[in-house]
């Protein structure tokens, strides 16, 4: 099976569809190729017009949603390099991912939360999904998301 | 017109001055270029010896004042650049940047604090400072500054 | 003295041991090169099982374990540097380090924990260990740990 295969076959299991318009305001870009890198703008769990899961990890939102919160969050940043290269059998590997986790003061499982979207990565692009991963808590987050993470990606020269 | 005129047209405008020393404390360094990427050390809106923009945001601090932090960060960033390169011309893309921003518990803004650095960007560099951008909420930041970036750009290969 | 040697001495002033093997959970990795940059995963402040320094800096934890705290996490990145290359005669440069502070709604002095970091740093690479730096304040850190750190470095190419 191919890693866009993956792709859809985890985006079908989350019940989610990530084919619509990445919106994006200000003079920025979701996406941005420099040689055989690519960086992924912040990422939060959006699903078209909609925030899926918003407010606090360890007081309004339980581990497994902030979890999904993660997993969307890597599926849009999986969008992005689908669309940008055509297809996901062209990353190489994925170096970095940071994850801000909008928490409460005593919420501790920061790690557990970012394994939601390590998950993902692993489950569609294998081997090469395993990358190095930063997670932290964060006192709040854009339009009051539960979870935020961004992305770089080694990727196949272009021909 | 060159981007150093656009920067020094923004300044002006921002009616401050980068000319000034980078204070810069302990082991480390305010930029440091690896082949042709440079990385620029985390920036608070300091103006010679004053951080010019203190306080939390949503609550000591509002949205303009957060956006004139973060814009006063990103000039500093490109004060670097400028000084380090020789010309703002010899920079090819901004990569990324990411914007802390020291907020209240229900402020959700970040996006819009950030857009103050990506506009001076833009006003300065053009199509070249369109980046990939992360923007979070901190709960402090060094020197109590309502806003913090760092930055990664690509750059001319050194003749 | 080799950069192995002083790795060494330093940790035998900070009396800590960072021979053990790093615990890692979940589907991402402690360290990953590509090319000549080496990325790894934020590093915590402990030491075999136990987290030496945990909570608030600011309130549970002064400004002395706090830096270290940076400290340890440093050492920690470099054993894995270390483990990974062979040696740290193999580094060329730390590019980047990332410093988040579990801090205290009032503290500032997030670059003087950073310090900490920057020092150890210093000690074991010399020159080749100044680094850029960014340094903010998170409401929460994994497992309640004081300081969290993750680090890119350039290497020297692969024989």
């Amino acid at each position: 099976m191919s890693a866009d295969q993956r792709f859809t076959q985890v985006a079908e299991q989350l019940g989610y569809c990530f084919d619509g318009e990445i919106k994006i305001g200000g003079n920025y870009v979701p996406l941005l190729r420099h040689d055989d890198e690519v960086y992924i703008s912040g990422q939060i769990p959006r699903v078209g017009d909609t925030v899926v899961v918003t407010g606090r990890v360890g007081e309004d939102v339980d581990l497994a949603r902030a979890q999904l919160a993660a997993k969307i969050g890597a599926m849009r940043a999986l969008a992005l390099l689908q669309r940008s290269l055509g297809s996901l059998d062209q990353v190489r590997r994925i170096l970095r991912i940071s994850v801000y986790v909008h928490c409460s003061a005593d919420f501790t499982q920061h790690s557990e939360v970012a394994d939601g979207a390590s998950e993902v990565l692993y489950q569609v692009l294998g081997e090469l999904g395993a990358h190095t991963r930063t997670s932290v808590g964060a006192y709040q987050l854009p339009k009051n998301a539960s979870v935020e993470l961004d992305l770089v990606a080694a990727v196949n020269p272009q021909v």
